[in-house]
């Protein structure tokens, strides 16, 4: 059985609720539920939280370093500034991919380079709340292939 | 009777014994009476909070989203970087006015652009304290256009 | 009694006509009357004028540079560029608000910085018409305060 | 009939004296002259004027705004800098044309960018006197279309 | 049956073969043999092609524009630079997927952009050959959702 | 009679059916025949092609320097990028317009600078298929001339 | 006796077990034992933290400004970004040392620069965990000489 | 006998008033008495104008440029951005040096260039208002010379 | 013996015809005669090409990277853009020496630096045709010390 | 007993007298006694040279590159454009700290980078000359530890 | 009677030899002539220095620091790099003034700023060996102000 | 008979000790014998020297600028920053080659323009040793077909 730990960042509590015609009308709940049932189907252990801080999102990177086999990170407006995200993903060396419910190529100039994926395994951005299914897909690939 | 939040950043609780060449001689709590005693004149119900964490701002932007029918915001420091605090002002759609005690125009280059700015109805900036009464009376203003 | 400047850069004789999605539709007489309004309220007396010539501008401000306690001005496109306009307001050293009718910083990049602005007091942006009565207010108060 | 406003901007009045390995030997009064009689062969209505100063170009743009149907404009220098003439088009909404006489895209790296053409419906540049000319009859054709 | 049309760009023929520390062992006969298995599990018609030419894959992608209902592209290094690539992918109008084998994100600078990618309906790079299959995943959502 | 070569570059095939809000409904064919046109009643032997090839638009340049007295080039997306079709110009030294259907000025930021126009005589850019028929009118002046 | 707040920032407690081959081997209880064993030779009185929340340091600076002479600083990767750190080291006036356990001006680019480091009296990096005790001497050096 | 123009640019009728501490004490006014006792010693017919517009600036340029054998131009903050001033010095073809009563390459960021000085022969800055007899000994020397 | 392969990009093929004070007056066959005289003195088989498409340079490439032990490549203006180039040298890991006819270092801004060079053993830049005779001289050298 | 090169670049010899604001009032020859006496402490043999001429530094360093065990070098504006240096340091490969009297980082523009520290092992800057003495601390400790 | 310090940088000693269009036909003897003159006339002690050394220009202010009181240098092509001769400058406090024989700021993008010039009272430019002359009366003219 | 100044610059007397990986492991006592066998092979008088300091260098070029020929030039990382060595090679006029042991252009991103270059006949880099050679057999080349 595979653990992957499921981070969602700064304002993806929103989602649904928020810019739907820039991130789509499901909510976070419903998304949770679909990587829930995901791993249900895909004999996975899931942990997934939200937050706001950049320091939370450390904080449970850290603590479920030793747990976690893989993880999936939705680092939000992060993704573009946060040195620090960049680091904690280097440093606990856990297999993650960022994922974003909207291409973020194709917004404003500010959102176009992200610090976060350069220490990522990979990238998945545009799909909705399929980024994130599309990432536990590639995890658990990645992951029965070592 | 309109409903205001109105949020410090970081550092802001500092105000009056920070810098005060810069920032001037008054005090958060001295401004925060004087936005109460606005309130008060103006039938206004207002909620203030300071925090120096971004994460906190945004959390608190969430929660009184649906209650608040205006913003005015300080996010000190956090105005140049921040596109979380951005997303979230975007995300609530809640007409905010970003305030400044400085003129950041007139500073180092590094806050000469506003991110946060650029997600807000406005920008007051450079009038210390009476900053927050300027953007109160406008959002009063706008709130009334309605 | 407190005297007041009010000075209105290129384009702004059409506020109202002008691509009113940006601007508003409050015409500059409208604006002109308020402010006038204002003044009798307040006990100020106002000098107003519009052009859509730099030097004119710089003219006005050097010929009541003995008259005036403190200026509005709103520079229009020439905030960005202007650097002449930036050395009149040092030059004269009038308090001088800057305001401008549309918020700049969420518009075209190329209207993100203020050199104008780095010669003021302080800015105030995206209010329509009302920023020229909050940058009134706002004079009033630091003048007073001397 | 068509009426149509053409503006020389800053230096045009030496045209076929100045400079001419880059701006050719013919004089502005020759190039007039062709425009008058294509306006006698097209039946247009034409208005020609020429000014060193931008606000003196701003003025003539705000007062022929009800009269013009469309706009031939040489800003000269302007083009790369003025983003008050970028407005002036902007606010009186006619269709215009940025012309040059000599190819702005092959000399110093500062006149490689238009900030007034991004305002304009098209450019035209290189083509000596007959920039204008081509000018004419792309305005005619764009408003006997419409 | 859903029609997906598959294009691998510049270098992509010697997949397997080329620096298989950046771009892993398996050939592009396999990946595209993995994509034909995918294919005939999920009920989808592919056309798959490889070029070295800018040109041709642009051709491709207008040939197909009535045949394909979705496209995944890999531009391979015209990620980069390729406005025209951009341009074909607006002018068909069909929802593509950009796919790197790499993460573009995470290697030298002048990959960290990718123009391509700003006119696709979003990104996956970093997952070997299964990027092509996570692509094909999406794009059938995407197509019965309609 | 004079000879002109007219290339149109990539994705101008697609012209009247491609974002037509962007380049209007005038289908290449159309253009095409307006250029013949122009041709029977301006005593000019014209060569039309089109591809989507950077080398093959070179190669045309190439094949038909000695017949060509001019050159009417929309380069599409190539313009912004391609050292080469510059150098091609300079190389076989005939005079050349380069013209774009769309306004390029007033587009995405990587559309505005053009090192193409850069070898050319002039610029025409933002009147649909008439762009063309200025730049014809252009060259053949420029021919007479000599 | 001198008081020496001493702050660790983002991901700092991993130390010793992350990136050993660019942070090295000691962890940060090891180096918190010599700091502290420093303290007692040279008749110090310490206080450390760590914390991977911007915000809880910013809150910890302000906590401990009265009872600091001095402050040892690793704000880790938020060195490169955070004006809000910056700021309330300037807010509360204290002498500050920025401490960094590797040579971040011989890594990536993005670590070249520090905004927080102009805030402080001076900066030591790439000595591991000796950093923090050069940093302490030259603290207690400067309080001393006051 | 040699005819000099002498321009002053925008804001120098304040010398002496503004900002003493960057351009001294010194008014106008005597620096013209001092431009015309070196003339009457050297021989040479002054001509002496300020202006706070760009467009008279020109305008005087043009219509002295027969009676004119060079010309002494302090184009105050237009220095850095008038390319239209640059345009009207190559079109009349006079030798020109710009002058500065500030060393313009000691202050802020955006003074350090000189679009205009790329026109001249040679630039003079920080002397005070001994910059423009510096600039009229230099001319003579020149037209001399010729 | 060893295998070369010679490539000539864009444009080369006018060599002698094309811009001569730039490129000089020897044609691309006097050019390839004297390398096939170099290969019969130095008991090497060469294989020499030459296309305006970066497509055929790459297939050309791929086509021949068994054959070749070493490559001499002018990518003509396709240097400083072409990361597709560039990939193809990695992808081959064919030793690779890139060759200029002109000093590209002297000239445009654009043709300053070179992506395909940094894929290359080695660039030689500026001596006509002898940039590939030294470049076959430097190529043998290299692969006899293997 | 181990051998510390220390090396004073530009203008190093003046500290004391120059700009004592920035630089302390404490003189080299004071600076080098200070080192003297940690080296009779320590152990270690010391050899001190100061030189305006990057070439004599360079040599220098050259000099002793058998005889030195580690380095102390401050290269005073040096640091920011010396590449020699930075090549000076590799080429002999001794562990070597950039010292800096003042915080360059808080100071102009041009010295917030060093091309000579992304050599060196690390940087202490900021605290007079006690930066020597924390210099050799670490020096002295890193030697030990081989 | 005044002291002189005249410093002569890289390449002067070549003056009249060296690309006479770009820096006139006049020799450095002669122009050394032309200064001994000024100085037997104006009651000034000159000493003059060239060197092509940056260190040995330092070690020269360094050494005539207290003798001089005022200093004519010509950096040559050290003006646009040399933080070292800026600082040299700054440590010496003497009033010093720039000069070079040709226009700096009508050449090569990478002549048109000065770091030493920021350093220094002043800057002449453009006019060949009398650049000298002029600095020399404008250094004696601040001289006999103080 | 030709003379040929060969001038290695900065750190290049360490060639063969100094990082070997990226240099190669001959010594320059290797690299000027081979070049001297090349001079008598070549019927060419050489003289070689080695500097650390920009100014001898120049010193050299000056000194050698009537017997030199041709140079070949080394200037190690004076190429990237010395406009003085640019300058000298320009005064002279003398036909000069670049060259460098290691490919610059593939190197830190600091390497990868040469303001030397741009005065040179030709660059080549990559060689080791033989770059020297090559540039000798250019050289030779060149002066004789003069």
């Amino acid at each position: 059985m595979i653990h992957l730990l499921v981070l969602h960042g700064p304002n993806l509590n929103l989602l649904g609720l928020r810019e739907p015609e820039v991130y789509g009308s499901e909510t976070l709940d419903q998304i949770d539920d679909r990587i829930r049932r995901w791993a249900s189907v895909n004999d996975a252990d899931i942990h997934i939280e939200q937050s706001n801080h950049e320091g939370k999102l450390i904080d449970s990177i850290h603590a479920r370093s030793d747990w976690a086999d893989g993880m999936v990170l939705n680092p939000g407006g992060l993704a573009h500034m946060s040195i620090c995200l960049h680091d904690a993903i280097k440093a606990v060396d856990i297999p993650t991919v960022e994922v974003h419910v909207s291409n973020i190529f194709a917004r404003e100039a500010f959102r176009r380079e992200s610090i976060v994926g350069s220490a990522c395994v990979g990238i998945i951005a545009g799909f909705g709340g399929e980024s994130y299914i599309a990432a536990c897909d590639r995890l658990k690939s990645i992951l029965l292939r070592k």
